[in-house]
């Protein structure tokens, strides 16, 4: 391990905020060193060519701030000159369209995540929120191939069961669940059952823990106690290294934003996601994560909640860094 | 009906040609009096308006052949000014994507049929290729009331079983098979089995019979008295009032076009369709019918092969009026 990483590395391995230079300051003063962030769910491919340049807009602006990340290494680099490293990543494949090729185009701009689904069917698979999951389809494999060639990340959030089993099977290289929970903690249509978690550790796929309060036990009154407790569990089901935390921090937007991440422009009724009292509004969010600056503070609430400190460490990035190093 | 019915009306129900001043003068000399013509199968939005714009440009050019038709209403009137009726269709549902308003924009545009996948799994449902099939989706269920609310035909050809039984069910209008011949007659993965004929049948929906190599039983070298066979054995089955013929013809291209029409951008390896030589090539059509014109023809080979006239009538080209009339 370099010597840039006496300091606990800190990866969120997904949030989608509405990044200002406020909020990268605070982030940054809070010690973050790599932020996945999302730059899509439902934009079409010109539409999602157009988010990556206005992310590259605001990389220029706050340069002494921020980095964008196209290798591992540059997390490093970036740790090491106290800037935070953004890697940039899809919800969806709806960028990619029924293109092959886009996915090689999308990869030279800097993206290294893309989910197959994002809550509904996909030309490459099944969402979470369909009532039948195709697993994965004949571009779905496809596409799993060229991403593996290229070094980015097959990300299964928002994929339905099926999907999950059937890309943890097929890719050659180990996927990652960037941001859900186990279904034991809480069972919600996003979150991962124990068959899931097996299959992932049976071919090192990797889980990015979420403070979504959907994806919660008690939604946003979640205790600490209990997510730690969640974690201990998680370490013992599928051990400790593909363990980190895919934050799923959405701040600083207005509530149209929540409703565009749930009906982008799929349906002309509204679908209110998991939100069972539907709730046009951001969900309220646990008092002990609500900025992105809160993954420091998690680190030393695992700590006194009885996870080693030699594992929290690991959970709060150097096993995102491990996984990543893998792909690119 | 109209007088203007006198003479048998001609309605192929899909053609896929390379159309030029000629090929379109021969369709007018050969009596056709509408045909729905494929505009795109793998392109997406943007792609797909530039070819409607194509399509605009060629109407205007041989205005005194033809007409781009909107309503069913336009098909007599076509008939009464001794032109061809072209309706628009897409064979795939690429180039809605995922939004659901784009649905309404290509109506406006002339679009009368859509199918919802093309052999491959889209956002909507699952294609006659796919190993599994998912059935209809979220966003399929919304495009289907979006269909029947506009007036567009729901196409299944290249769908699979699940979607065309869930589309079949889901639809509150009937819905068409624009394409495709039954199982019972040729066992292809385009072909449609008894089932689904049946849930067909219960719920008003139409066939149009293909001509297609690869849905005939001996391919290219299918007998026209098989054919006709096939198309009394299907009466019996569904009763007349609903089939007609869906030619699938494909002529006047080069054959990069059916290297397109099978791998769009969805592959970098190659994949053949349902030519089990791996053929590269357009596969060898039945002598009896290679161009627009011998729908004409196979009216009077249906009457000599035992079909009744009133009901050979019907087949090419009543039921397909009377089915449209029930959407636009």
């Amino acid at each position: 391990m370099s010597k840039v990483l006496d300091e606990p590395l800190l990866i969120d391995g997904l949030e989608y905020c509405k990044w200002n230079r406020d909020l990268l300051k605070n982030a940054h003063r809070g010690g973050l060193n790599a932020i996945h962030v999302t730059v899509v769910y439902w934009e079409n491919t010109e539409e999602s060519f157009i988010k990556i340049q206005e992310w590259h807009k605001l990389i220029s602006e706050n340069k002494d701030l921020i980095l964008n990340a196209k290798t591992s290494s540059q997390i490093l680099e970036a740790k090491k000159n106290k800037k935070i490293a953004i890697i940039f990543g899809f919800q969806n494949s709806a960028p990619i369209a029924n293109d092959i090729f886009l996915v090689e185009k999308f990869f030279n701009k800097g993206v290294r995540f893309m989910q197959l689904t994002y809550n509904n069917q996909t030309p490459l698979g099944g969402g979470c929120f369909e009532s039948k999951d195709s697993g994965v389809s004949r571009f779905g494999e496809a596409v799993i191939e060229e991403m593996n060639r290229l070094g980015m990340i097959i990300d299964l959030s928002h994929a339905g069961k099926q999907t999950c089993l059937d890309a943890i099977k097929f890719s050659k290289k180990p996927v990652a669940i960037s941001h859900a929970n186990p279904k034991f903690f809480h069972d919600s249509l996003r979150n991962v059952d124990d068959e899931v978690l097996k299959a992932l550790k049976n071919r090192d796929g990797f889980i990015g823990l979420s403070l979504y309060p959907y994806h919660l036990k008690n939604l946003g009154d979640c205790k600490i106690e209990d997510f730690c407790e969640m974690i201990k569990q998680l370490i013992n089901l599928i051990g400790i290294d593909n363990i980190g935390i895919g934050s799923d921090l959405c701040i600083n937007w207005p509530n149209e934003v929540v409703m565009w991440m749930r009906n982008g422009r799929w349906t002309k009724k509204t679908d209110y996601g998991e939100s069972k009292d539907h709730n046009p509004s951001w969900p309220k969010l646990p008092n002990w994560y609500s900025k992105p600056e809160d993954l420091n503070n998690l680190l030393y609430s695992m700590m006194k909640n009885g996870i080693k400190e030699k594992d929290a460490i690991k959970i709060v990035g150097i096993n995102w860094f491990n996984f990543m190093q893998k792909h690119f």
